[in-house]
């Protein structure tokens, strides 16, 4: 499949993607796992691991616990705004901007420190029955081209809305953005949260009724930056993307889909990632409306 | 039911309402019409209708003619806010703001004049079978009141972003707010849109898959202005508020919901209508999860 | 003198003025006017009438009751800007962005009503001798192409930062910008300042000294929208300047300035007005350095 | 003299100094140094420091290189934002937010290294003729309490405003801020500008009068941070201050003046040092307006 877009070079390692892969995975929630394309192509979460980290963090701390360091709303402002804190002295406006996730990693690391990557790793083995480990090339290169979430973290703590180290902050921050995955990963994470909480591969309840609801309702508010707004016209879903090409979607009751193609809009979302999305959910109707 | 919000003042008419009132009605896709409490309570639709020009827009100009003057993504600022449309120097975020409501209103004026509001009467009478005219002291008091207004209004003419008689621009927008409505009207129109656009009324297809997708989409990302995410959260449901306190929601596949209570939050929003979905969402599983 | 800018046009009727002239004219305040170039071009005072304006305003009503309703601080906004505003919910930054004069401009109306340009016009005369007039085609023009003041002017409305008449007060501010006058008469109001607040012309004490403090301290402050950071570098002196093409300045204890060039650059300021500034500055040494 | 404001407490070494502390001091160009009150009590530079560095670099890099990095506007912004760097994506307003002169530092760092430092004291000492080294507590206390001013460097860095070591920068930043001065000091400083660039103790030209008009332009128009206008308004002369309750004043042709008292007013300058300027200024019209 072509696409239009361009491959992410901010982080120079995540340039060295092909702009011609493309896989599609879907697993029902009572069905095996569909794959096409190039389904066994690793790739890094980038931001769709910030999904792990909130449902990680809700379970283990709390809803309330979590949101007095981090809001619900959607911005118009890019993901790696700070404009807004600034404007209204008050918490990142949701843990899906870079500002947001960083808050968010910043409960983990207080609780567990360094075993904060193992716990979240296990985390994430627990929802798709495997673990793949993190790309260290991409977590090297994330570090040395980290100087706008830098700012974005010691803005924070200057305004007292972050506590603790924050290169250790960071570095789990990165670790979380390099762990590697597959279209088939994603589609698994999406089902587990269609199913209500419960893995697909293991049967294990994994998040409670509360964590899904959040989860679910922050994707369809401001899960792909933005151009959140413009998804939930085209695609009509809960979704979450990641500036390495990925797009993670839950179909509630339903399934869940794994999407990879690493050239990106202008708005740092996958172009060929939407478009199948966009087809798929009107071919199989999956917003559920009446005919 | 009671509440802990308060009644909007800012249009002194408004106040008039007894924050006691609620009133709750479900239309199912292939079922009959069920109400409680304050059924038969008439309230304006205020932002409600923005739904209804927006829809009227799309079906009468196209897609791509409406979304050339408007934006599609939610944005933290609060309803009746310019300060993006200056900081960007482009159109309102989306059509459910202020801003962009008014810019909306302004396509069918320039291409309906005055017939604009008797249309859009009748569109609303395609979709619920009845006609109840709009509330003329409300509409004075809007219109007395609306110096906000005018000036967006005024200052997206001034940027090139709005063409035509501000003032007639704005009489259309003050009629559309003083719609009046019954909880079971706004149940109608959730319902119609629920079942791909067709009337529950009278079987007849209102609306395009398109527009549909697109008012769909856009009531998940943004039709409860700055509190979108929390409510995506909270209710999970596409949804759209009016400061009179009445919300309309679509569950798609399945029904129209339309609550009513004035009390409003901070941010505008029906206190008890929002729990009284949250409920309603959670009780019938009507996010559609796996259980 | 020849320059690089582009006559104004946003107001049409300014754009019939020829990018080729200019003058220059120094009025000591112990010693005659001098004049070189168009001196007796007549062109529309716009904003340099924003300190007459602030001047008449403090004299009448008291500096402190001024700026209950107007601060006092330069702001990297453009001259038309209300984001701040929205930004701050607080009065407009200072008197001589367009927001700020409408301010003062509804001072002024609430007490004079009808009789405010009249007033204004006769304190005018009572500094420079003499009376021009307004320019009934730039009024008018002015009206016309108002969409954006009008906004500044409902915007405050709305926020209770302003009362009264928007259109009324409109007018006032439209007339005081439309006053005609030469580079002379500009020299004649600088001198009056330098001088400590007396008229050149006939003696008279015009400002008492508080005036004569704040609307230097203004000048020196916010006199050339935000290019005054820029001019003060570079010329060094407290002006105020105008879309028209005229600059006036006042050298405390010396003389007054004024300069006429219709060119503008990308700031609304005079190319050769600053220019010719820029040169009579260094070498008459009017910073007064040692040497 | 008393004071009803707070000494600076964000940096906890500067919150020893007690609020009764008060000096004046006047250096004439041409006359000897006047001292009053505890003009022997040291304190540090702080944002006074930031007219060092800028008149450092332009006359050894250049004004127009300098300038490339930072603007010459004043903004309404506090000392410490970064809204409108990533507003606009350009370069900070002027060389006296702790942007602005944080870009300044880095661009003497990239030229001098290690070496930075100790040319800025050698530089201070051929203005005054002494040496008071800097105050290795503050500096301690500064670099501890830095995030925001490290939020600020690595902000550009990111947007590629700024290159080279954040931290080494920042310690040039903050020996600079940690400069222990008396307030003859400053009066030597502010005479030395005055005087159009030679320094009074030696006779040396320390100044280009490119670079002089260059800071005194800027001091004018924002060298008390967002209270510039209001600091124009009341003394009416180019001034610098510091959280440590510093206030550098030059009188064009007459004299420099140093004051210091270190209760701030909200806005981060000396209540008491402000006071006395606004009477200096008025009883020896050092404005220079005719009488």
């Amino acid at each position: 499949m072509s696409a239009d877009g361009k491959v992410a070079d901010y982080i120079p390692e995540l340039s060295l993607m092909s702009a011609e892969l493309f896989s599609l995975s879907c697993q029902g929630i009572d069905s095996p796992l569909i794959e096409t394309g190039d389904s066994g192509q690793f790739f890094t979460m980038q931001s769709i691991s910030k999904i792990l980290a909130l449902s990680f963090a809700i379970e283990n701390f709390g809803r309330d616990n979590v949101f007095r360091h981090v809001g619900m709303e959607a911005s118009a402002d890019s993901f790696n705004s700070l404009m807004r804190i600034e404007m209204t002295s008050s918490k990142p406006s949701n843990p899906f901007m870079n500002a947001g996730a960083i808050a968010v990693c910043s409960l983990i690391y207080k609780a567990y420190k360094d075993g904060s990557a193992c716990r979240l790793i296990a985390f994430m083995k627990s929802i798709t029955g495997r673990e793949n480990g993190f790309d260290e090339r991409v977590f090297a290169s994330e570090k040395r081209s980290a100087d706008r979430n830098r700012a974005l973290a010691f803005f924070m703590k200057s305004m007292g809305l972050l506590h603790g180290n924050v290169e250790a902050i960071l570095d789990l921050y990165f670790t979380l953005c390099s762990l590697r995955c597959t279209s088939g990963d994603l589609a698994k994470i999406g089902a587990m949260i269609a199913s209500g909480g419960i893995s697909i591969h293991s049967g294990e309840k994994i998040l409670t009724k509360e964590t899904v609801f959040t989860v679910l309702g922050l994707m369809s508010a401001c899960g792909l930056y933005n151009e959140s707004g413009e998804f939930a016209v085209r695609v009509g879903l809960p979704g979450k993307s990641g500036v390495s090409g990925g797009i993670l979607v839950s179909v509630p009751g339903r399934m869940g889909i794994g999407v990879f193609s690493p050239a990106l809009n202008a708005k740092g979302n996958s172009v060929a990632g939407i478009k199948a999305l966009e087809l798929l959910s009107e071919k199989l109707n999956l917003r559920g409306l009446g005919e």
